[in-house]
């Protein structure tokens, strides 16, 4: 079951560099955990913008909340997220 | 080279049924030819919305608006155009 | 899995009022249908709009659109769909 | 008398972690009382979101807003409140 | 128990004018009696638009729908409905 | 000559307590002031919010900012002011 | 006393052109009685915009009111209306 | 002096394809007029939209109005007017 | 060539008010030259908010902006410019 | 392959002056490089505003992003980016 997720990320001007460059890195190895087991089939970054367009593969909503809501990068993000159907003229 | 094209439709209250179903009809024709091309990668059904989220991978910005612009549904559509880059803890 | 849908009816001024009535009285035996199987949990009217919030109870977002989307007065609606999850405090 | 309250929590990013501890647990503590007598039947997470969809039970707009702002967390949220009547097509 | 209430009238500009001003009489006649009973204490109309804001005093948002939505005008307006308490600062 | 203002006030996170009770406690007695000498005849707190809808009745525009540039809270308040004129469906 | 109103037309695109031009020429006569008794002391055009904006300088909120309401062009337009005061550095 | 010019062109679903046909050719007529004598010196389309981004080079804001209010398509067309300076960081 | 130029203060809680007020008499002082000289001739006070009207007569855009972005508020300040032109209904 | 670029600066009121004065040169001679090489033919200051509007002429999305995030002040920038085509009316 298909959602896109829109993020946005806003980082605080006065965050310490050495804090944020961990959350970075913690970030990108939780979401490529995802990435490898197919719950995360796409991801792609936002021209002009610290924001990304993904693409999730989860069960239930529960499920995609605890995806999301662990991420790293959480508290710094803005979140839209818009549940996606299968479209009629959908080939695969 | 990627785009996320958010369409949404519009249709007038007072159309011709019959027109109208000859519209929808030439769109999905024209829009699986892209989509055997490789150029029309993704369209998924916005939930409770006339609405979809495609990606399209095209060679320039000139063959994007060829390709929206002359789908039979583009006088009856709203779209929001968003250019895609790759994003940094993508595996593909 | 749980959705929140608010829906808002936007009625044409110029359409015949034997045609409405009939589509409100298809609407809701369509919905309550769904209110006797358990997708359709709740429903209440939003005070001084022609609107509703709504939650549904489905397995999945193509079920919810083929739910909403069957709605007789979906073509006169805007839908905006919320994807719920448990939350940490609610003791049900 | 019900009411729908849609709550968003915006988290100061330099508070002392302790202290937003204490008053995440004096919330849920709080909340539950109503949740206990029946003032507050409903809550759901928004997926993606420090959120919430809230159903209340009042007798006035005074009790709720009574309840609402002395929430722990009232300072630090974001409050839409909808006023809801009995639906034509709910069954209960 | 208070509720401010925010209308503005739409009105179809190829409307029968002896329609329009049949239903501006009505209204007119519908609102007073509210007024007159204490349920509508207050409507001021907001400089340069074809709007009001009034306060209602009734006894349940069950009571405010079947106010709101009987008015002759509900059909060619937009509401904004805001549940008031009693300020701390109040006076009476 | 009637205005409303909708006042909501933005608290510092990091204010004293010391200091924001004091401009509360002015703030009132500010406020007060102008009810009883009927320039402000109606304030109510809006549900859930730190807002309130306030009616005053001034002799001029420079009036009305006079009174509203010296509330204590001032400088932490948005206002929207829209300008009333006497309704026609008005009994009083 | 002075108010800043933003008038912004609405054309019907199916009006017939003898009515249009007749409520013009009748717009234009109305507002420059205004402009010639002080009431109405400026006026000038939004480029690009079938918009003005415009100072009027009244003695009450229902005069300014009536003024605007019946200009022949009110049910074609929407207005903003904005309370002006004197500016601490203005010289006049 | 430079403006930037957006303009987005909203065609009536019911007009006479050969009225409409017209305008559009003496709307490419007309802005190449300008384009030719300098006033208009870019003109770029909006992917997916039936919009433009225009740079105007006029000897004043009347000037602009005059060259803008008087495209055929004008009473079709939504336009936003941004006017542009020098960059301290333009080369030319 | 004249312009509307809406600016709204934001003034920073947090900043020492010995160096708020000089920028305040700085701003005053600069302001008033150019009112002085017909290049600003009109400034009003919006009624409850921190912002004001202002009305500028100059020769080019780059003018326009040299004098905004000198205002010694300009850090602090959001500016909505717009062009204005001749209205034909205009007497002088 | 065009794109138009908005670009409004935020800068924190309280970061280093000498911090910014740093970042504002670099951002010049970074900026400078690509307008030589023919990648970003134009800029151009909005009025009022610490903002431009840029034109950019890259061979990809990827191109683009690469080029706009490695700006010096791109973490203290908000972007809009909107993909161009080449206008039925343009000359050139």
């Amino acid at each position: 079951m298909l959602f896109m997720v829109q993020m946005t990320v806003k980082k605080p001007h006065d965050i310490d560099p050495a804090v944020w460059a961990d959350i970075i890195a913690r970030e990108r190895e939780y979401g490529q955990k995802f990435m490898k087991n197919g719950k995360f089939p796409h991801i792609w970054r936002v021209v002009g913008k610290f924001s990304n367009v993904s693409i999730f593969d989860v069960e239930s909503t529960d499920e995609l909340h605890q995806i999301l809501s662990n991420f790293p990068l959480f508290p710094y993000m803005e979140m839209e997220v818009t549940a996606l159907a299968k479209h009629p003229s959908a080939l695969n």
